[in-house]
């Protein structure tokens, strides 16, 4: 049996129950290489589990998975990712692989951000499509995140946005070079995140993200651990922040829809910069009819 | 510390080492009585933890909250969901109870069907707004559904349809006799809910949802577990399978957008009632480039 097993969120204890049986008993476990994302090392996973990992980054999952699935026909053969085997990253290329060759399959769900996303306190059901926000360069500044955001605004609905992740980036030197030499791992912060959405904004003027008016709440290493932080408020406001106060990556952002219920607003106001801002622009600019 | 715990979607080893663990050092241990709707009984979840369970209807988790809340501010006091606790039935009520009684709470997140349903092969990314589908009576037929599924199709996005569920229901007479007497517990099946839908349909004429060009998939006890079923097909060939094809309950339905991708539709016509027709639908009516 091939499996692909959910980690969860935070650290070496988000495995479930399931999860923690099947990698016992698999021959060979591999970590998907994007551990830099969770909150614990490869060797503190090693010794919960009291199994070695290999680590198997994008590439190999890709262009190696015949190697990863060898004896999966006859042995337990696991695949760990972070959050869910299909959450932000899917893993579907494999999965096909393994029925092509006729390896029976088996996924262990977990939690993801797109689901976890909901300890800010909208509803999950409020949301949209989700967009990625990637890192814009001096030459490219891809702005259809724009539109996705504005067909979920029209409609009143929340959107979640991945922010984007640079792993085993190379150098434009390195890269012509051959060499496989790669830049430290990049995070796109909240600050960038909301600065890249106001340039945009700027661009486009089509009033969806308006800096004082829009309401948003970034979270970061969300999943009930002690690093977890949320953080609501105007975009404006948010922008206005010390990056500390955002916590270490990973972060997303939600941009808040105007079928905003009365309850999220009050739950979320815990998280709020500013309270009476947050309550007020909510009272003003998205409608909620909400006490005193 | 209030522990809300996510169980996850099978059975007993579907809760997370984290979770787990907290159930083992809580004091009291609440379980939701939506219970019937985990595949597991009470009692094996109690062998499982070593642990007494207390039960706790919907009723109970809203109108004495304070009983569940007593002492944890003392002691790990946990409370118990299928799913996870911000999934589509949430627990902002108890956690905002919570904190203006100044009790720390702790949210062990899990998967829930709001990500689980990518196992049918759809990209979460793709998906706009969950709509719910209530049971219809002779009287009542709410059909906002309708509306809020042709705004995620007009915009090419899929759809998760969340399939009603009758526990705790009292017939008229008992109702008006202040009788606790509670009919049998009901869940909503594929085949009804694309019966609502063809009702619907019929009455709006607005082409949104066609028998026979509308693909859709059906997913029951999702979560990697044996029991699993995932089947897929147009709206009139789901409503021509046998009720057994589906499983046992719980039951959500899929609406496919048509900003449908190809690899979308290959990962998904391994469950197609009729690969021909998911593969002819797709490429007529949906527009996808496929091969052969």
């Amino acid at each position: 049996m091939f499996n692909i097993i959910g980690l969860g969120l935070c650290d070496e204890k988000d495995i479930t129950v399931r999860g923690l049986e099947i990698v016992k008993g698999s021959s060979r476990v591999y970590l998907e290489a994007y551990t830099s994302i969770l909150m614990v090392q490869k060797e503190r996973l090693e010794a919960f589990y009291g199994k070695e990992l290999i680590l198997a980054d994008r590439d190999m999952v890709e262009t190696e998975s015949d190697e990863i699935l060898r004896d999966a026909d006859k042995e337990d053969i696991s695949l760990l990712v972070v959050g869910d085997p299909f959450g932000a990253t899917t893993h579907t290329d494999i999965i096909l692989r393994a029925r092509s060759l006729k390896i029976p399959t088996c996924v262990v769900h977990n939690a993801s951000i797109m689901n976890a996303v909901s300890a800010c306190g909208l509803q999950l059901y409020n949301f949209g499509q989700t967009v990625s926000l990637v890192f814009f360069t001096e030459t490219w500044k891809p702005d259809s995140f724009y539109d996705r955001i504005k067909e979920n605004m029209d409609l009143g609905m929340h959107t979640l946005l991945l922010l984007d992740i640079k792993v085993k980036e190379q150098s434009e030197e390195n890269l012509a070079r051959g060499r496989k030499i790669y830049e430290p791992p990049r995070y796109m912060s909240i600050p960038q995140a909301v600065s890249q959405i106001a340039e945009i904004e700027e661009i486009r003027s089509a009033g969806v993200l308006q800096p004082e008016s829009t309401l948003a709440i970034a979270l970061s290493r969300v999943g009930g651990s002690e690093h977890q932080r949320i953080v609501g408020g105007t975009l404006a406001e948010l922008l206005a922040q010390p990056p500390e106060v955002f916590g270490e990556p990973l972060h997303s952002l939600v941009i808040v829809g105007k079928r905003l219920h009365h309850l999220e607003v009050e739950y979320a106001e815990e998280f709020a910069v500013n309270k009476e801002t947050w309550r007020s622009v909510a009272q003003k600019a998205y409608g909620c009819a909400l006490d005193g």
